[in-house]
């Protein structure tokens, strides 16, 4: 394995909207989504999952999804993506004008059951479904599928890796456009990322293109390095690590954006992130959410002196 | 670069009781780190510093070291370090009986003169006369220079690293016999980390035996990791993260011992750690710095299912 330049840009994608905001109890207003949809485009985060296509019964959190779409969208070279759960949700991300839908596909078996009530070759039927709709459709909305508790489960435990290679073989088949590899439930190891990512790319090759980390043990940052050391340039994050582990209560959750934006800066890789505006969002956030448990490491330490030099 | 083989163990030292405790305002009782000592011990460490050889009107929280030295020497297998800062604490490191001592060495000039009011190489001068006097006392007591702040400095910013392996080469000609590289501050990435330790291996070959990382800005576990990845086999952690950041409240300081075990354990290295007898201790010096800035991934979250159904 060779050290990849360091001159490649990385993308962060921001998350905390949907994937942060549907695992707190309280609903954010919508006039403070706003807010922050925009101010983290003014930071130079160029895709940001604004919400997601599910019944407003189940997750009043995200219920304006459609509202925030339609903002994110005068946003200039933003790319707005919407989580999808099924046929109905597709539809409605299609209607929004969305740029791109994620898909979430479970590895693992029981998680899959327990989540959506379906195995995970019923979600790939599904997957092609979408496909169909959207390309009937006359849309450009971009696919893409995210293959959850790729790197265990804690439900059923250990995820069989070629059992995750052979799903991200049937989501291609079936229609997606791009793939990426998610530790739900913060299980991977560095050496584990860096060899499924490996074998992924074999599969997938630049369709595979996402790697989205949970920090609930302490090695969030380790496994995004990790697998940028073998070729992913994408990475989902939360700003102020929001979104929690309903597994381990009192972890964190997603890792913070503004510490994967730190992690880049200090290896000298672009990430056309602005870090005060970032990090005074960040403030903004965590204030509207005071009493929800918020993580990250860089807001509490600052930047290096080297770093500040250097800027 | 290949991913080294993931069978060769790594050794985890244990340096809360010096580096941790010489950060935190209350004395532990004697009789508590003597407690620690031991459940260190059973818990597998077998390597701990216990103390440091410099005047108790400087550091009264370390007046008992040659208490803690003569205790540790009767644990069997047991590596017993203490830290020395001139000839007179190496006299008294030689007259405890310590298995080994280090030698801090600042490649920072600016940390070098505000911390021992010496320059670099006045401190590798003194390092030469500690050899001398060492084997003059015909001691086997090891000789191990630890380069602080080698990955950058909150008073100098940039430490160039042709300096830090210029003192490297200067330290292993006055006569030390393992040197290793600290990111004293918080400072270090992970490209940083790989790139500096692996042209320090070039000076030092396997004398270099060292990396002591802090997590201040959230990369402490990617940066063992990248340490790991290009032959680094032993790591200086304190039990939950304590010992601090002076330079950043609130921010974390050492890695943290059972963190490290966890990474390396979840990468199946061998450490010789038992992790439950780990967290037991842990919980134990958490009561007894009730107040105290605790740190620390894995104890929140507890270990995935998965490694609990491969031990």
């Amino acid at each position: 394995m060779d050290t990849p330049s360091p001159v490649t840009p990385v993308t962060v994608r921001e998350v905390g909207l949907r994937d942060g905001l549907q695992s707190i109890a309280r609903t954010l207003p919508t006039a403070h989504k706003l807010d922050w949809l925009r101010a983290a485009h003014a930071a130079g985060q160029r895709e940001i999952e604004v919400g997601s296509f599910v019944p407003a019964r189940l997750l009043p959190q995200l219920a304006d999804t459609a509202e925030l779409v339609a903002v994110a969208r005068t946003l200039p070279g933003l790319v707005t993506s919407v989580l999808v759960p099924n046929l109905k949700g597709a539809q409605a991300a299609l209607d929004s004008g969305a740029d791109a839908m994620l898909l979430p596909l479970s590895a693992s078996h029981a998680h899959s059951l327990a989540n959506l009530r379906k195995t995970p070759d019923e979600v790939v039927a599904e997957i092609g479904r979408i496909r169909a709709l959207r390309d009937s459709s006359g849309s450009c909305c971009l696919i893409e599928v995210g293959l959850s508790t790729a790197f265990g489960c804690t439900i059923q435990g250990r995820v069989d890796e070629t059992e995750v290679l052979r799903l991200l073989q049937a989501v291609l088949d079936a229609g997606a456009e791009r793939v990426g590899l998610a530790d739900t439930v913060g299980y991977a190891d560095p050496l584990q990322v860096g060899r499924l990512f490996e074998r992924a790319f074999k599969v997938a090759g630049d369709r595979l293109a996402c790697g989205h980390f949970h920090d609930t043990r302490g090695l969030g940052l380790a496994n995004v390095f990790a697998a940028w050391q073998v070729g992913v340039r994408r990475f989902d994050a939360c700003l102020a690590g929001i979104g929690g582990c309903p597994h381990a209560p009192g972890a964190s959750g997603n890792v913070a954006t503004e510490d994967v934006a730190y992690l880049f800066a200090s290896m000298g890789v672009p990430t056309g992130l602005d870090f005060d505006a970032l990090i005074a969002l960040r403030s903004q956030v965590v204030q509207w959410l005071a009493g929800e448990a918020t993580h990250g490491a860089i807001a509490r330490a600052g930047l290096p002196k080297t770093m500040k030099e250097a800027a």
